[in-house]
């Protein structure tokens, strides 16, 4: 069987339960505490040197790290991933986006406030305020996109929503408000309705 | 022909560059200047709504954003993309790696000394030496993995390679001494040896 470590709350770990949802797939969850530093372990790091999840483990024993190669591995021959060379072009296209413009802004403010015990220092609301302006420019260029178009990539559902949707669909939780972003809502209501859809903290 | 938009200085741009080479396949280059906001005008903003190079103009028309999924485009049924599922898997857990893990601390510690008019102001100073700690990670983590294999994924040259040289092979600019990493010294030998390289700012 397939071994998952993950946490729970990772946007980037719920991007590889919701594929592997929706393909069906039985896993086993192993859960790292990464405020803790379990990810950080001597053990650990010889899964993933960078010492993050997700990391996919196989039924040979090999491991697979970085959710958006996980996502690609799994949708393999799968409808998920685009069929033609264009569709899977412009699918990796966004998941890049989803790692560069998006996730290092949407994800890190959620993570900043879910994390936040007292009042915020300065500095650190600076930095806040730095990450939801770039959040927000890229919640532009996504709203941009579905003005014109459903999905992504390929003309339907693939894991290039998988990828975008996991952060977006929390961004309040990092201090966004989506009110004025009405295809982004549209889309997120559209990826809600997929068959096999689970909650990000569903186990 | 393809039209490449690019910035001959961006190792982005280089890795598209390189592997065109490769490849032998013409192409135009339209050369926009990042410094002075020319991928921030309304003509190349309907071209990438994200604004950065490199962009690939195909022979019909349509744009295509993200130097790794350019690559990715561009080696489908070539020997630069592996022809195995997980060796695609890995290839893209170190493109992945490269966008996330790398590319922000090593290329942006380069952006910030090659543009650097005068004497650094301290916090400027504080961010740079924070983009080089996590640069020295980055290269730890490549490091440890060439120990032991010649190549990044799918056991040749691939373009999770390239991906990963384009900054990697400046890293000098940024700030970085390589001394310490011989293995990543020994794997930037083997890939300037591969027949036709051609150097980062070579049109």
């Amino acid at each position: 069987m397939l071994r998952l470590y993950d946490y729970l709350p990772s946007g980037n770990g719920y991007k590889v339960r919701l594929l592997l949802s929706h393909l069906e797939i039985p896993f086993e969850l192993v859960e790292l505490d990464i405020v803790k530093g379990e990810t950080r372990t001597p053990e650990f790091l010889a899964k993933n040197p960078n010492g993050k999840i997700p990391v996919l483990e196989t039924e040979d024993g090999r491991y697979l790290p970085e959710s958006n190669a996980i996502l690609w591995y799994l949708a393999e021959g799968t409808p998920f991933l685009p069929a033609d060379r264009w569709g899977r072009a412009e699918a990796l296209r966004w998941m890049f986006f989803e790692q560069y413009s998006h996730e290092p802004y949407v994800a890190v403010a959620r993570f900043m406030l879910m994390h936040l015990d007292e009042e915020m220092p300065p500095e650190q609301a600076r930095l806040l305020a730095e990450k939801q302006e770039r959040g927000y420019a890229a919640l532009t260029v996504m709203e941009r996109h579905l003005a014109t178009q459903e999905w992504f990539a390929g003309g339907a559902y693939s894991i290039a929503d998988i990828a975008l949707y996991a952060y977006t669909h929390v961004a309040a939780e990092g201090g966004f408000d989506l009110t004025p972003f009405g295809a982004i809502r549209g889309w997120l209501a559209r990826v809600a309705t997929q068959p096999g859809h689970v909650a990000i903290t569903q186990r």
